[in-house]
């Protein structure tokens, strides 16, 4: 069952990447995540500064993970608790250089490029993900120990996807890809309206 | 030649991708475009609320194009001239609905996962895009006749790479892909350091 159509021609990861919440709580292995943060590291990025950072806690180190979990909102921490690993995305917001620091006007935007690669990446690897700003960025900001000048941009559910009985019956029948928007309404040929 | 090496799991269409500057000018045709936009709306976004938005210039359409490069910095300008299509990304600042406006913690985040998407979509069909943020926004916003409540985030080059015989020589030196920090000074395992 799938809620989206695409053009042939998309490419099959994209068309087929989505975010489910049914995860089997199984290890990812270090040396895939490691795969999948170096290509979230290729995205592009102004200047080539590159100011995504990713906070990790894989769900095998109960205690670190306990700890990453707490500051999602309740609802996200009931399906996300089976997930294999939590990551943060923090953004860098200045551009700091032995010249001093800048304000970077796309810090955010450049992190979000690389949560898209890191996406990609797990699920040519066979896994899935799934970001939240469900989150408590306050309480994220502390239990991380998130320094000033650093922006908590989102959290990310990352692991193997299982069939969606585990889940509550209410999120069950929302287990499929979500629509999108016509191009029609996204790309606008000429000025805004 | 270049300057990158990536683990061979890395999504070849992930790793290869690259932000050259000479561009030969062709046309893009408008099915392509289309696909490419169509990529970018596939990206994942909080509450699925796709704030991105795509204002758009074909190089054909002279006067238009004009409008669209007038606002990059002149650095940009004297390459972004040749791209067959410049691209501005837009993201809406607030979640409307029925009960109001609320803010979006990732409306930025959101709209760069979707150029992300963009730009891999984009290598899939055979052409290249650079994103550049050396912009004056004050400048596109006026010209774009982007409203309040919206941030324009980036400017973009589509189009078909060529020989970098015709950038001026201090850019032909440049015109490889960039390199990117290790994984290590990316990714950290637990709070933040």
């Amino acid at each position: 069952m799938t809620t989206r159509t695409a053009d042939p021609r998309v490419v099959p990861l994209i068309a087929g990447r989505w975010s489910p919440r049914a995860f089997d709580g199984s290890d990812l292995p270090q040396a895939d995540l490691d795969v999948i943060f170096q290509a979230a590291g290729l995205a592009p990025s102004a200047f080539n500064y590159q100011p995504w950072r990713f906070l990790y806690a894989h769900r095998a180190d109960a205690a670190l993970f306990a700890k990453f979990l707490a500051p999602l909102v309740e609802f996200n921490q009931s399906w996300a608790n089976s997930a294999s690993v939590l990551v943060y995305v923090v953004s860098e917001e200045a551009m700091v250089s032995d010249k001093g620091a800048n304000p970077n006007h796309s810090h955010s935007f450049d992190a979000g490029a690389a949560w898209a690669m890191l996406a990609l990446q797990a699920s040519a690897l066979g896994y899935h993900s799934h970001g939240m700003t469900g989150v408590d960025f306050e309480a994220a900001r502390a239990a991380l120990e998130v320094p000033a000048g650093f922006r908590i941009e989102a959290a990310i559910a990352l692991g193997t996807m299982t069939t969606p009985e585990g889940l509550p019956e209410y999120l069950r029948e929302r287990e499929v890809p979500s629509a999108r928007k016509p191009v029609g309404e996204i790309a606008i040929a000429g000025t805004f309206r």
